[in-house]
């Protein structure tokens, strides 16, 4: 089971970033996004949408605490950060447990997260996106089967194509 | 070479994921993006200040058009869209091309790009995120080489923390 937990999310400032977050998760193999911050509906229904369409399973929710889904994950929490530890060095460590939660964090992630989580894990030590570290970690944490991963009760799929669109209802 | 070429960025609406776009880029291994559509100095200059910090070579430009780029490029051409072919089938043939432009899209992406690459590829046959379809692509392009890049003439980098920051200046 691949948890994602985004803290700190801003509805005004940040909802397509939010969704890449979410349907990357979503596609790349884990069950699951939990957001703290701001609540934002239109974000969840867009999301949630795509599930409806493309198939699950896959929920989206929203807590007021990220202290509290980190205690009743129960699962080995991972906070993605530039400042972290090299991905290349600890994701065979991370890969013996069965069950994962990836923090992911807005601008301003609290220390308290850092001294919380198991593991701090850079996707190189530079500053880019939550949505390309969340992607290559969920890619590495699966060693790429994250591609091949099937979707249930999917009213649309596609017809993968060498060039053009074929997409069946 | 790798070389990516964003095309249809509109300056109101997504400045944000394109900046994402810029940094995964250059983070994880590009040499350079081009985008098209809507000229957007604020999102260069914020993308320019971290190269000036953080090291390069890495070089963000503007073109009227795609076309132009893809044709003077002389790279193996890489569209990455969800009705393509599964990035795990086509990226040993892409490899063996030294340089590559890899060409991400924003809504609307006309049929005549899908026409004009060598390879229409898929990070999954999911809607999700142009910035995640990237980041995998470039790290699986590279075999994961991508997150040791090293950058040259940084004013600021970091030394990997397991808790904490550590930011030489």
């Amino acid at each position: 089971m691949i948890t994602v937990l985004r803290i700190g999310h801003r509805a005004g400032r940040d909802p397509r970033i939010a969704t890449h977050c979410a349907l990357t998760s979503r596609a790349l193999g884990a069950e699951r996004i939990v957001y703290t911050g701001e609540k934002d509906s239109d974000m969840e229904k867009s999301v949630r949408k795509i599930v409806d369409n493309w198939g699950g399973p896959f929920e989206i929710t929203y807590e007021k605490s990220w202290r509290k889904v980190l205690k009743d994950s129960g699962a080995k929490s991972v906070h993605l950060t530039m400042y972290g530890l090299p991905l290349q060095n600890e994701i065979s460590k991370i890969r013996k447990a069965r069950d994962v939660i990836i923090i992911i964090g807005g601008e301003k992630v609290p220390m308290e997260v850092y001294n919380t989580v198991d593991h701090n894990v850079a996707v190189t030590s530079q500053p880019h996106s939550e949505v390309a570290s969340l992607a290559v970690f969920l890619h590495e944490y699966q060693q790429g089967k994250g591609l091949d991963k099937k979707f249930k009760n999917a009213k649309m799929s596609l017809v993968p194509q060498k060039c053009g669109k074929k997409i069946i209802n």
